[in-house]
């Protein structure tokens, strides 16, 4: 079958429900009430799926064939209802859990970025606390916005305050927005998170953050969320809450394959809102971010411990 | 001042909190959580502000100088929450009630068609049961979705059930998306419409089809409901459920200007998705419809008898 | 499941495969190697997929449920080379003949309009020459174009030749495009068809268009075949070699819905070619299309008589 | 050489620098300085030029084959200043006078509709004064905008005044755009023009409006100017001042026939904006009515009398 | 008020006219008839004030809360003519000049880099002759085009033959474009340029090159003129001369940022082309460098000293 | 003439049969039949020639004026089938070859990758085996694709078994798409290529690349080879089997530019597909490569020693 033909699921893997186990799944949470600016995440799903169509077997950056290495198997997208936050993060976290008993390991599609928080609640119940390995244009660590206490803002802060981090183990990686005030970056730091800013990453280098990255997280279990607006808008103009001075897919994409040898059990890529989007551009750096993290999951001896 | 240039309200008006009151004000209802498929609406009040930069003050087509005749201003948008619908309806209501004592008749731009029921329940407290002349390329009297009663494919449902309508003198123009079921059109009729489709309007003409509705109208104070996707996807790129086969900007516009001589006591014009529009030719279509609906209300003597 | 969720089949029906039989199935042709101008169309059945997702069950225009009435299916796509126009055909001949097996109806989602030669091939084979109406903007009965005798040009004169078509039955809709010559129309004659211009639908409306149709077709079988470029740039950006001054989408589906009780036998809905399209407003009129010919099946009594 | 190739003449046509003399001319005039919205016309001739790639040789509407009966060469672009209105007015008119020793007729592809006055200049020395078949939104009969007398907004008020035009025998269609006051109606009946609304084409239907105007112009030399705004932006969203309400492509195409048999002595299509065209639909009309100018050019027997 | 909502004003600062005096000044100039290629930068203004939505008010690269430490406010647009060069060239300077009694320091939103002559002029005034540093891929410097005196290619050269600039303290950062011929960088030297190009940037990197300017500008009044194209096409499509090779945003962010302690007396930020960008990413990026002007203008101590 | 106008050749060069012979031809090979994603490439010779309007005569960056030192022309497009890639290449193989006789040296302007291997074909005729130096995110070095021995992803393999290419001489610059699976990277060595890949690229910088690539090519007749896949989606959205990750515009000008002093035979640069382009970004880019080949050869002592 053509790359361009043929029903999509993410890098033309099987449907789980044909496959009915899977070392790694990818599911998509197509839902983005929680957006503050730009709408349209809901679609974003779809549109990674569409732009992994290129996607081939062997990943040769590091050396393995993950779909040869590991089942990976796409589940679709889980049902949320976009009119109802509450609701729809309840819906997440029981479909995050049932999917956990088919597959132990996800990379989800996002949906924007308050998907993360049902989603570590569930993590917590499998692993207990996890490192968050964060890449972001924004803090995500926000406490209200319009009196809601869970927007795609505040994933990180609510997840910090219900316990679910391991705090000192937390990391942003290429924050650049400008900020509400003096007190955002004090505030973020007291919940456990270390900041390496988009320009940081410009003067530093990939490997030398990769270096940071592994010293802070070390052996604990991880979760790393890519919000697709870490990228400069020249690489992903499909996203809601776009910031200039990002960085370029070269240095996410090898900055991804720096997490290699962490404990990763979790994972997600958020924020791709296809109506902005030209030419796929967008759909097609996230799909490659999937393709990394499922190239280092694969990489893992074994399931995730906690698992 | 060129007319590409300048801090943009509404076909250059004044602003309403500069002029303290007016005859006729347009206000924004930048809201869009209650839409079930492109989301957007939210970007649809600056999108028709933008687009309405080339009105100009006399109305060949009606032989009226809206401006002149009387004093509109721009009320800029409320200030409502995305993250939870119903805060928002009641934010809404509220804002349509306060702006009521500084302009008798509004035009309101979407938004999503959520918006029309928090304006319907505030026209209700000042003109009892209204007519709803509602163009649309659907029913928008569906139960629920997702549980939801509260959404852009309901509100004319919930409208109705809360005694807000004048049974047999509502009617959808334009209507032709597929249904859920069968019974949908008699469940419709139960709640007191009468559907001109879009295959009427081609069959009868819009002199025909602006009879009919002033026949079953009558003398009755009515509230004027423009979607924009009754205007076929050629003609409205920019919304979030087009469906093919619909109007062309002629027919709306002459239709809506069929409207004069009606007791006209609210208007809206919704579903503006400026993501989806090209050359902000949806943005336009809708500018000259608000711009249209304003002349209607000129032409009328004096404020609308409820105020 | 919201419809801008899950993986996509045409308007979420069930995949073939799992359904093992239909009455009805839905199966693309990604293949554009017989393109003149702009290719592309080798995406279009992805794209009229995900245009389909707002259809909703029950037809109005008609009075029909067709996904209730019978079973339908998506077949996926058929897996063609786009790099050999020969083996192409002969693929897409066997794969519409192993279809046939499992579902007596289909219509096929282009993919240019070379396709339509190799499927009346295989109809030809189950019920014998076939009338052929014909929507597009061209004749498509030109002879050779650089040499080559099969290509989007030339589908309909290679079928005649093959004696695959019913002389005096065949009818070409909406065409308008200029021409090489003073005896490319008599030369069509020739072939068997009788032509009614985009002008001459404009003249006489679409109720004595559709008579004509029926008084020219009678009770032959027969394929519908439409190309989306009848329908005006304005109604269907997304084609390859687009005419102005075509159909509006009301006016196509219209037609299309005036086959009813012809006995149609297959049908195509082709060169949707999505890179050229814009908020999928020609992918949605193709979906819309697929829709109205599905429910004309659906009208009909049994399995057309050659099954 | 296949229609998407080579270095791009209109319809593939020679330039006249290599024939040396020509029957009718098609000669770009790229300037925009006289717009009052969206510029960006300067790109039009090359965009139309792009659009024009699949005109063929037999045009059926009107039977004739234009290229065949008459010499028909692409004169290129004049060379205009886009900084000094005054200096590029006469550069197109000593361009245009030049022209026309080597090609007696000639349609220009705009640039905005500033360009029409210095045509009409060069005419009046070779015909005396003409009428004008004016397509257009607008009446392009303002007199002053910011001062400047020259603009696209005024070329018909000062070529009245300049005594340029056949009182009486000049006629607007499809023009609806919103005016500055009441007088611009009377101001503009009073130069001599009669005005045929887009609603009274879409009242009288194209036939009754041709009918029209041949009564209007009779036996006159005639420009006929048509400004692509006269479409609805759905049909040409390529333009700088949009108006919704407009023509159908087919309209539009079809009334431009029915000026067959008038005496045209020149003719423009004016104000392709290519930055605000999707997939040149726009550039696609235009190229449309620049064929079925020539077209009616070459039904005329032998050259225009003046010359 | 949600950031997506509300009449814009340059990140939803106070109108000027409300609170009537400003430590600085945000001002659009809609102008563009000095464009040599494509036009459209009359619309920049607009476009960078809806691209600012997103700006917060703690800018934590420099640590400063711009909007709190001075009173900024947005000046709304001068009212230039579109149809003149000289004429908006005199409205322009008369413009800045008042401006001038009401805000110190301003800076300007093109518009096309003509702007940046009438500014020099007024700031000549107040300051005596300045330092430019002047970000862009071009040099500005031309003499004449279509003996145009005053373009969008020339505002240095007029500059500095009015003695406006100070010689020897002028830098260009970022220039790449290909030149009419090999005396255009000895001629520019002589008008007392240095040129740091953008292949000088990426091998010196950003803060070498900062240095290298503050060496350069040392205590001089200095204004900074920043043409969005110094940005390479893919973070800044939307402009008029786009030149591959250009910077990311992330370094032109930071070199912006290096300019703090330099004593900046105005600025501007231009070229910004709407019709060419996408997703908003030029305007977006504009508004940031805007942010951060403003932001270096909050570091200095008191007003400048010239006002 | 202003930029904007004039028709179209390649930087405004003349047309080689207007000039007989020259030393530099850019011509056109509008074929895109090879291609594996998204076609459209057929269109990129005129992108190409759009994008390159603005280049003017001097190249700072290499001190050349290439136009004044050679004779260069542009031979406008070959005659190509799209529907017959044998055919196809023969046509392309047989008009190069007599290109040469007008022009020694040629950049070719694709189309699909798939045109390199005629050209290494006729250039093995003049020059023996050729080193090639290989601008690409993939090998293009596979087999096979649905049987198809030759296609866009294989020239460079079939070029190799043909003997047209130096063992040891051959490079690829700035590969980095996933592969089908392990072998294909020894394969690829075995057929004399050596990989710089794009992180490379990022990690060595561009000075040593270059420094690379002279010592492996050495005094060898080479072939440079553009696929502006090479470059980032960012920058080059407008080609048909895009990957994440690439060179900037200015890493990849710097680096042709470093091909001085190499003896180039000839060069092309491909895969240019304008639908999926945005504001020309990809198309100026691949201008600008196609100038800095010309100034490359510019630099050269008199022909290429085969000619």
């Amino acid at each position: 079958m053509p790359r361009f033909a043929g029903l999509g699921t993410f890098a033309r893997l099987p449907e789980l429900d044909r496959v009915g186990r899977a070392d790694v799944a990818v599911v998509g949470l197509p839902f983005d009430t929680g957006t503050s600016y730009r709408p349209g995440a809901r679609f974003g799903p779809g549109a990674i799926r569409q732009g992994s169509r290129l996607l081939r077997p062997y990943n040769p950056a590091l050396g393995v064939s993950p779909f040869a290495k590991f089942q990976v198997a796409d589940a679709s997208d889980l049902a949320i209802t976009p009119f109802d936050i509450d609701r729809a993060v309840k819906e997440i976290e029981a479909g995050i859990d049932a999917l956990a008993q088919r597959a132990p390991r996800a990379v989800a599609l996002g949906g924007d970025h308050t998907v993360a928080l049902p989603i570590l609640r569930s993590l917590h119940r499998r692993f207990g606390p996890v490192a968050v390995v964060h890449f972001d244009a924004h803090l995500d660590t926000w406490d209200t916005y319009f009196d809601a206490p869970v927007t795609h803002g505040t994933p990180f802060r609510r997840a910090a305050e219900e316990g679910l981090l391991r705090a000192g183990s937390c990391v942003h990686l290429g924050t650049r927005a400008s900020l509400y005030g003096d007190q955002d970056l004090p505030d973020d730091a007291r919940l456990g998170f270390h900041v390496i800013s988009a320009g940081d990453i410009a003067d530093l280098g990939v490997r030398a953050v990769g270096d940071a990255v592994h010293a802070r997280v070390a052996t604990a279990p991880v979760y790393v969320s890519v919000d697709v607006d870490v990228l400069d808008p020249a690489h992903a103009p499909g996203t809601g809450t776009p910031e200039p001075g990002g960085l370029s897919s070269r240095e996410l994409l090898a900055l991804v394959r720096l997490m290699s040898g962490l404990q990763v059990v979790g994972a997600d890529v958020v924020e791709v809102s296809p109506a902005y989007d030209h030419a796929e551009i967008t759909a097609i750096a996230a799909a490659h971010v999937v393709y990394e993290l499922i190239s280092v999951f694969s990489l893992a001896e074994g399931p995730p411990e906690g698992a």
